[in-house]
């Protein structure tokens, strides 16, 4: 079996500064979430941070990338933009990227929905969400309940600048009055995409089994279909049909 | 100015039998919807319930309709097939529809969405619910805030079986921890869709401003385009290109 | 492996009434379609017809069925109302459906639509089409070229009564001028639909390659997730936030 | 009545450079195009081009503009990114934006596409196209048939790497084989955006009246609703409901 090739991208700052954090995840979020997508058979998880030369996203690390998932949050502003252009070509062509929690204000989730998708409504208060499944067939959801519950979480609010998603898989509710489409998918080009709320740094999301589970599915979900048409754009100057 | 036609549609049973909600709603939910719609220069309401003849939607009434307004919880079993196949031929050709409230169960919705719309999970506890607006710059929108907040009302929670809406315009909070798509646009042939989860019959929701608001506009959003193109559906021997 | 359950439903009336039908499809097309389903490694599909009792979708057929396929035509009407909401059910409970051709107006269709799906442009003139992929990232589309050429088939044409699709995999151009959407993929309940196009009884498209990859990659596609969220519709008393 | 405000941008350059594109549009193809929208009493339509200061999109210009038509094609690399983040914020506001023709490479049009919108196939050999109309109920479609026939338009083939618009309204066949998704809708936050695809500058397809009545019913439905929801991003530090 060819496993999926996944990197786990972070860009690596909270951990080193913050020790409430580091304690969370000694290992750097990356860290974490490889670690626990390395546990399932077909899935190879190799991590990626913003301090590496090209950010470790080389065209090589791209190239050999199935999926490509993405945590940032305060440095956004400092990932290269021709790496952005980078990792788009390669979605066009079918990588999958998952985005995770504060990702949704990164320069690659931007590009993708074509809006400003860092408008969100928030608030740092620990409240507790609890995210609906509204798409109970969808592969993403295997394995899990109707709903999972996360005891202490930012708080993401409508409304998020964002197309509607071409799939709504969760709807999440929080403590304090706020909804938020907390699971979502896109298609760009041959790429598929999903964006996840969960995840702030300051709270054990990423050990949360059911959270372990969203994100080892959306993986399996995400890869690229092996062997998709090859299309060549542009000039053609011969017709289909002659006359 | 020609007017736009309406037909507010009611089982009318809960208010004959039940002294609260006559209280609430004397001429009936229906009275109380056209009532405010009248006010409004460029519509003219009408209204229909179960007990008339023909459910008070003949021929004559529905040809002469440009949207249909529908509330009905518990005599949905009571509402001729004959007649949900005549208010479907007319959303077909552009009757507009707006579905209120336990209407997700009428058996006019029900074939309108292809699913079990009549499986959600709900709740009588009077709980609090807030409408958040996911679709900032939609008309149905005009005039709103956010969010609207209802002090007291049936809670509606996902799953809900219905398909992905074509416009998700609000979803809801409700204070026992559920969430719920409680506006939803669909277009099925040339018709205008729109479900508006709030209105139980025990409180006097369509008394309040954003809510007459939200029905009004969405009558204006509903009604049928003028002069759209008439499809001849069926057997063309004749190719419009001629080899 | 456990291997993906397929019944592939015909009406099975053109090839005992139509020699020419019958030379093209000896073993009826779900014969053609279950034998070269039966090539592949994970799937096993078996075969129903109209005059079989229940139209072979017992309880425990449909019960063990992962994908259902559907060709229908001249006997829609006698399908049994009962038997169409008991394949309904499993759709809802996330059985795959696959619709092919003519069965776009089949009650089964019809009813996952929620429009006259009947209502299409057509003529039985032998035309070429040509079907271009629209969604070059889809797993229906595996192994397969930026488009497929069909010698000759009935022409279908637009406008074609449908909801507008979860997903366009297929747009077809045909001789005689007309275009048609020719692959869409609808989500309903828990359930994955598939319609396509190709397969006018009169010629002999179940037999080429490009068609066979396309239904056995839909196959996959449409086969239900493991163990998705188990929803418990209806009344839920208690609140899962408590004041 | 206020009358919606049009702003015609064009590059204006085959006009300038090519007789034969300049015996078609005396005036521009931005001149054409304001001089049919102002025969309408509720449209009033200005012009701007490439070489005027800021590309005649000054923040006052652009302020005052509800609905932005958008023609290029050899020069989009000569806009400044600076005006297109300008028009962004603006489509993000509500100003509506319709993307004619060439227009598909526009730095705007790719931003809000999210994908490499360059790319589709085409070919200049002035074949007869036929766009259908597959979403009947419109209101883009008052007042046409099901079908319009352009003589000869420089041919453009799927695939057409946009995401899925959320309405597909015209869809186009061409003589030499190929199709293409030829009127789409999209929204982008407050923003409707609409792509049409006709308007080669070598035919003279704005003179066509069809094609004009497309352009003025999607100016309207392109036009922002009024009084939307004014939302507050950002940081709301307290909770709307307190514990």
């Amino acid at each position: 079996m060819e496993k999926i090739r996944v990197t786990v991208w972070n860009e690596f700052k909270h951990e080193k500064e913050m020790p409430e954090v580091a304690e969370i995840y000694p290992d750097g979020i990356h860290g974490t979430i490889a670690a626990f997508l390395n546990k399932e058979a077909d899935i190879e998880a190799g991590t990626a941070t913003l301090e590496m030369p090209e950010h470790g996203l080389t065209e090589e690390v791209l190239n050999n990338t199935d999926v490509l998932i993405w945590w940032g949050h305060c440095a956004h502003h400092l990932v290269s933009d021709e790496i952005v252009e980078r990792v788009h070509r390669r979605i066009m062509d079918g990588m999958g990227l998952i985005v995770l929690h504060s990702g949704h204000a990164s320069k690659i989730f931007h590009k993708i929905c074509g809006t400003t998708s860092v408008d969100l409504r928030w608030r740092e208060a620990g409240e507790k969400e609890i995210l609906w499944a509204v798409n109970p067939g969808h592969p993403i959801l295997k394995g899990l309940d109707s709903h999972i519950i996360i005891e202490h979480e930012e708080t993401y609010g409508e409304h998020f600048n964002i197309p509607q998603p071409d799939e709504q898989i969760f709807i999440s509710w929080f403590e304090g009055g706020e909804v938020f489409r907390s699971g979502c998918t896109f298609t760009r080009g041959k790429g598929h995409i999903f964006y996840f709320q969960p995840g702030h740094e300051t709270f054990p999301i990423y050990h949360q089994p059911e959270i372990q589970k969203v994100i080892t599915n959306a993986v399996r979900w995400a890869a690229p279909a092996a062997d998709t048409p090859k299309i060549v754009y542009g000039h053609h100057p011969d017709p289909i049909i002659q006359k």
